[in-house]
């Protein structure tokens, strides 16, 4: 059976790494051996110079927005949604919505992202460009205001490709409070039930949003989640929770429950910060996003990791909040747990093989041992240090070469697409 | 004469990028000339492919810091400062001194990176490194206390290198207010203006400090920098200045004095945020500096910049606040003229030949065109890009090899050094 050779290996959960190979069968781990002892063929002999951590999960993007990157900078909000990007987003074609996702799997590819949740639309061609990388995600339709077309759009998708390769999840998705009313809402999650399906929403990602809630709809943000039955929902996942009061976190911290913290596009939005101090607190299950690249502008979870670990000890003046192996816990497992993949997140036997392999033979890594991977990983590591990337024990990069994609292909056609749009 | 062939050329200041032919004689650059018009040898060819931005400056830093990199982490600043990098400071030789600095100039070339602000101790063997690497550096022996030992030490490096190749500045380190007593900077100051050197000082990092001249010195900060006499020097560089008041801007607003801002290590070690939006408006010159690898942990000024754009934006709930147009001017020329090379951070005839080219041909770029390069540069780009460095004309670093340094050499070393301190 193939393995990963003589890694240094963060087992998420665990207080030190462990030199060892790491045996895959069948896209599983089957085993972790001493260093050295595995047998047969190898898949990537890190020669005591390599990382292993489990594949990074972007839990909130939207891949196609990578057409978007750079329009519109520095705009407020509404201005830029209004002015930029609504009116190239009506122009967008099933094959820009393809070029579009190639082009951030590639990016992501390479950064040690293995996994990823997307919300947009023309879905059907998100899907086939994560079956044809060979990476994971969770998909769904985004569902603005109340229609009935679009939500058997979604539920089309979930027929088509739930489960597809045991690589993708279809989940419903609301767009948000301010563009579904309550009884859409209701209505999708009715669907949701019926069907056994995840829900991602965008969740209080401005003050405006709680500010309707509670002035409009004239109730509190947790009675909202629980009484509209989204608590209830097989996985939700709710994006931002920039304003969600830390008086009403108990009502989340429920199994079924992820929020996704999308540091660096609340920055660059203006939007403001999460209290990720109290969250992780209160026990609510947090993962890390990037985001859409037009608000971000990068989908390296890596960025993502320092932004959030950085921030909450500035914004709380207390450098032991947000510490680095909770937040790698954010950006791998709890992001796997966040899309529907429970079997993967971690580096042992029995679990999907979803992993990166990490170059530390360079200025950043000199003083990483076992005993303090994460922080290496979390405040000095890189996406630029990424050497392999594997899902399902299938090598997707190697040593800066794509396996499964055509990269001058991608960049050739998202180009083309780019400028057409921006004509 | 060797040229950077067809390029596309930011010159700071400007509002578009151009491409052309970048034409260097004497390590300066003689020429900028449409693209593909140079004759002579080629230097590097972009073909078309390529970013050129007038080189990265780090305004603050603590090069062999990077022997201390991931020590103490998540403790509060003065447990970790006593308990975890004083003891080993206290044991720091000049041959740990020297590889610290190697491994950190290794990490800052491969960045794009040509020149940085250090203060430390054991300097000439900072002096060496950069010397033989082929950097810029402005230098400084701290100096903590009432010490005249160390400042004779200090104007003994500036007698050995000050202008040293044209690519070393010597200046004067007087450490901070709570590690100075009065009388002592005023004799720094003294010297300073004496043999006509600049100051490098750390300035309100911490709001104790602030605190400490309102209450012990009963004087407001503007007073203190004018009346000891740190704002008739040379060149002023202000390390920090989280808590330099915004109603007391004006009295720095100086060509010779510099505020370096340091987004990310203020943040991990819970300092607190500098008024960047009130810097900007009140017309300082702000230099951009990732201070030492113990605080950061990365000396990358793309992170850097990334942080200072996103922050202020988060914290002001406004997107317009730091422009990327601004921030690459921190990140560049501001730092050039806070360093003391005011010869370099333009990209045109008459500079001096100190650049950084950068691959566009990448997922991060498309989109990326004449009209919107800092914004792809602050939002999306990444030191992987980094393709070369050049300082004086001289090729330090070119796709992934060191032309100037024995890479493996340096992390043995430091390697090896790391282990005999944490032992």
């Amino acid at each position: 059976m193939p393995a990963v050779r003589n890694a240094l290996i963060w087992d998420t959960g665990r207080d030190r790494a462990e030199y060892g190979d790491i045996v895959i069968k069948d896209g599983y781990i089957s085993s972790v051996t001493a260093p050295k002892e595995a047998e047969g063929p190898i898949l990537y002999d890190c020669k005591g110079r390599c990382l292993v951590l489990p594949g990074l999960v972007n839990a909130h993007t939207h891949v196609s927005m990578t057409l978007l990157r750079g329009l519109g900078e520095e705009l407020p909000l509404m201005e830029w949604l209004q002015k930029k990007i609504f009116p190239i987003e009506d122009r967008l074609t099933a094959q820009n919505i393809r070029s579009g996702a190639d082009l951030a799997v590639m990016e992501m590819i390479a950064a040690g992202v293995t996994c990823f949740a997307d919300m947009y639309y023309f879905m059907d061609e998100v899907a086939k460009s994560v079956l044809e990388s060979g990476m994971r995600a969770a998909l769904c339709r985004g569902l603005p205001g109340d229609n009935a077309d679009k939500l058997a759009e979604n539920l089309a998708l979930a027929e088509a490709y739930n489960g597809r390769e045991g690589r993708i999840t279809v989940q419903l998705g609301p767009h948000a409070i301010y563009t579904v009313p309550r009884p859409a809402l209701e209505r999708i999650v009715a669907a949701a039930r019926d069907k056994n399906l995840g829900i991602h929403f965008h969740w209080l990602e401005t003050k405006g949003e709680l500010d309707s809630l509670r002035n409009e709809h004239k109730i509190e943000p947790a009675d909202y989640l629980e009484s509209t039955g989204l608590l209830g929902v097989k996985e939700l996942i709710l994006a931002h929770c920039v304003w969600h009061p830390t008086d009403q976190l108990s009502a989340v911290a429920r199994d079924n429950v992820t929020f996704v913290h999308n540091p660096k596009s609340n920055m660059k939005l203006g939007s403001g910060y999460a209290p990720l101090k109290e969250f992780i607190s209160s026990g609510v299950r947090v993962a890390l996003g990037t985001d859409g690249a037009a608000s971000n502008n990068r989908l390296d979870m890596w960025d993502e990791t320092r932004f959030a670990a950085l921030l909450h000890k500035g914004y709380n003046l207390d450098p032991t909040v947000a510490g680095a192996r909770e937040i790698l816990k954010m950006a791998t497992v709890n992001g796997s747990y966040g899309t529907g993949f429970r079997d993967a997140g971690f580096i042992k036997a029995g679990r999907r093989a979803d992993m990166v392999i990490v170059d530390m033979d360079n200025p950043r890594y000199v003083g990483c041992d076992p005993g303090n991977v994460p922080e290496f990983v979390v405040y000095a590591g890189s996406s630029r240090d990424v050497r392999a990337t594997i899902v399902d024990g299938k090598i997707l990069y190697k040593d800066g070469e794509f396996m499964t994609l055509d990269s001058e292909k991608i960049l050739a056609a998202a180009s083309r697409d780019r400028g057409s749009l921006t004509r």
